[in-house]
């Protein structure tokens, strides 16, 4: 794998001034025609043995394309609130939209290399590791994100030769950091781990790449040629099924149709258990454990199902100060121009704050399929997306909390006649809602089967009866309260 | 000024409840007709005395109006990257799109108003602070936010009796905190600095309204009504100069015709001192000292001016992990939503880190003037709020650093031709260019004007003869080291 890089291959001058010239013409006229007017963008992940010269690389790149539309993501440790979500948060907030290019220093790649460039390298934890970068990266390019993965490479000899030239003139010396200096001696470790990594993370869809970097000519012409094949590739490649995460064949259930609407609470009753499960979540939330966790909660349900009435129960008591309310329209064109999850990752609360979602993510597996907005494919891998965005949220420290508020066309009938007779709710009434009514059945059919397939142990749905508001609302309430008094 | 509120009046049953009706329809209406439709937003700003009721009122808002367009902003102490930028940071960071509401709790008051409630409060401080909001409000209110702000008043006695009610049942103890129960000690004080705060800062397009508290009703009715006059206002309201920062008349001088375009570099000199200025930037931008600064790179010039270039040399010195390059496009649809400033703002660096600006906010001055994008009104008071925001950047700890590239109508004629030769600079060259150059005495003009009124103390011009490439480079690093080296 390393064989031809070792051996420190070198480009004339001679050879690499044609070359050059050729590579920048055919590499700004890709960016242009490939990327900018096709609907996707490009992640260039930079990785390799230390004093490779990957830095000087990502200048020339920079220097070969349009600059304006590159963005340079790098990151070290994890630090601040980053360390309160999920380890790709930061990854996914970067991420640039279609039409450019970000490359990506200290990528999702960097615990894994760390790990398997070990003494004695965990086995389990690479695999695990590997397998999520795997449903990460199969995810983007189903998204329209195109991935390229350099690994840079020379000799042991040539490393330390290159990072004694450069420490020869003081005009270059300040190129050369201590990691350079210092992985010289650990060149057989890091190596076996580049193989590891390499073995473990190559596929179609997002390919890996061996620079040799010994001779600066060798290095840019091999890296102008990697950047461009990923930039001519047309389309979606196919992406194996090995390498995406899927929820599995399930029998459906009709939850819907087994739940006991009748349910309901007098008033009086209502308005005691009421405020006491308000102080309770006052008093949780409050709580010094709280400020180590997250609560994300999601509401979903019919039109006119009670959802924001639930939501108002809820927030009414807590701190204004503590919560954010995220109602699910119309993606902005930032958003647009990202993968679909990308306008969720980026309301994912910090620790001691709440996440509420009026709707949410399963809008692809609801409205988006119903509606046919998009390719049955889709909505289909997006049960298993779905599952592993919440087991990340989950391993991050978040209690997810899923609400299903249900009710039966009825009721749904007598609300929607209700709110167009009242002054201050007729607003909440539009035709689309008479138009979804009308494909009930469908809805109840998506609704089954994602209350089937998204429903896991680590962020399990809650299905309430709804046709009774005040029973609905202390379902939802006693649900949260008793969630958070028993992980806190 | 509290008189009214003081005397705790009491609006009855039978009286609220037409009101209501009345008031929450006309909400809704206001809400969808003059918000969403028009090409505004509105901040509602709550303070007061606490334990009046500003939490409940929220919740009420949000039930009287739609939610899904409503955000509550809550502020405590700065905290982690805010400490890193100036305070008006993160009320920019969350400034409500277009059509939507923001509900502002820990507003940009909150520092004012524990001034002015001191027991010796410093009247120099509540003046300079109260001048800064002003500033603030007035550039809102012109660029389309309506900004309405609600002290929240009641009697001691009430206060007193509102809390001991709450805490009666355990179903609302938990509504009263700790603040609550001491502020009736410090209720004089809190009163003193209300009346301080609320003189100085109303105004015709951010006006105060005191909302009479002790009775729930009553609180409710005018809350609603207050709220419901800022969204009927039409238009913007006239800002009286006072409260508009301005950069005051001064002659405008020939910068850009007194420059010496014949000051050039060699080839040899350049290399060796190019390496040595690179040296030195990578040690001051990795020093210790700096991790308690930012650095802010502005670079403006005429199109083909070698900014690009001069950025490269600039990067070349940095650790790609340190950096982020803006370069100025046109605006997404989520910048747009908001006033002009908001894209630069959320650009604005962390302490240790460096933001380069290829053109910038000067584009309200050049080209939005030049090719009569917005009224002459906006384009003239810019400077004005351009000087306010650098002020702002340097203060929080920022080092700004703005360059002009100058070249002549001749250099740039041949720059086009040779870019357009060029098989890899040709997507530099586009039709815009030559329409430009077309304007090149408007832009020179307008180049002059804002070099004469933006080059303040804090944030000088650097002002380079661009004809010879390398000068410039030269030029542009030996300013940024010696900038850095002399303040760290």
């Amino acid at each position: 794998m390393f064989a031809e890089a070792e051996a420190d291959p070198i480009l004339s001058k001679d050879e690499f001034k044609p070359l050059e010239e050729r590579l920048r013409a055919a590499l700004l006229n890709a960016q242009y025609e490939r990327l900018r007017k096709a609907d996707k963008s490009l992640l260039i992940v930079v990785a390799g043995i230390d004093g490779a010269g990957k830095g000087a690389t990502v200048n020339l790149l920079n220097e070969w394309m349009d600059p304006r539309h590159i963005r340079t993501l790098a990151y070290g440790p994890r630090e601040g609130e980053e360390l309160d979500r999920p380890p790709l948060w930061r990854y996914w907030r970067d991420l640039p939209p279609k039409g450019s290019t970000g490359i990506v220093f200290g990528s999702w790649y960097a615990p894994l290399i760390i790990e398997a460039s070990r003494k004695k390298p965990n086995a389990e934890k690479i695999e695990a590791q590997a397998a999520a970068i795997m449903r990460f990266e199969a995810m983007l390019a189903a998204e329209g994100v195109q991935i390229i993965k350099l690994w840079f490479h020379l000799s042991a000899k040539a490393q330390k030769t290159r990072a004694q030239h450069l420490l020869a003139s003081p005009e270059t010396a300040w190129q050369v950091s201590p990691v350079d200096l210092k992985v010289n001696k650990r060149f057989d470790r890091i190596r076996a781990g580049g193989h590891v990594v390499l073995n473990h993370t190559d596929c179609g869809h997002a390919p890996w790449v061996v620079i040799p970097s010994a001779d600066e000519n060798m290095r840019a012409a091999r890296t102008a040629e990697a950047v461009l094949a990923a930039m001519r590739q047309r389309g979606i490649p196919r992406i194996p099924p090995a390498f995406v995460a899927h929820s599995g064949s399930t029998r459906i259930v009709d939850r819907l149709g087994q739940l006991d609407y009748e349910a309901k609470v007098d008033k009086q009753d209502y308005e005691s258990e009421l405020g006491l499960l308000q102080g309770r979540l006052a008093r949780a939330a409050r709580s010094d454990k709280f400020q180590q966790r997250s609560l994300v909660l999601v509401f979903e349900g019919q039109d006119a199902a009670g959802k924001g009435g639930a939501i108002r129960r809820v927030t009414h008591a807590l701190d204004a100060r503590q919560f954010d309310i995220t109602p699910i329209a119309a993606p902005s064109s930032e958003e647009l121009a990202r993968p679909y999850l990308w306008r969720f990752w980026r309301r994912i609360p910090r620790h001691g704050r709440i996440a509420i979602f009026d709707r949410s993510w399963y809008g692809r597996v609801l409205v988006e399929r119903v509606e046919k907005l998009i390719a049955p494919a889709k909505w289909r891998r997006s049960y298993a997306e779905i599952n592993d965005f919440e087991e990340q949220l989950v391993a991050s420290g978040a209690l997810v909390l899923k609400f299903w508020l249900a009710i039966t066309p009825d009721e749904q009938l007598e609300r929607f006649r209700e709110r167009e007779k009242s002054p201050f709710k007729n607003f909440k009434i539009t035709p689309d809602d008479w138009r979804n009514r009308d494909k009930w059945r469908e809805y109840a059919a998506a609704t089954n089967e994602l209350l089937t397939r998204t429903d896991v142990p680590h962020a399990p749905w809650h299905l309430v009866s709804a046709n009774d508001k005040r029973y609905a609302r202390l379902q939802v309430l006693r649900h949260i309260v008793e969630a958070m008094e028993d992980q806190l």
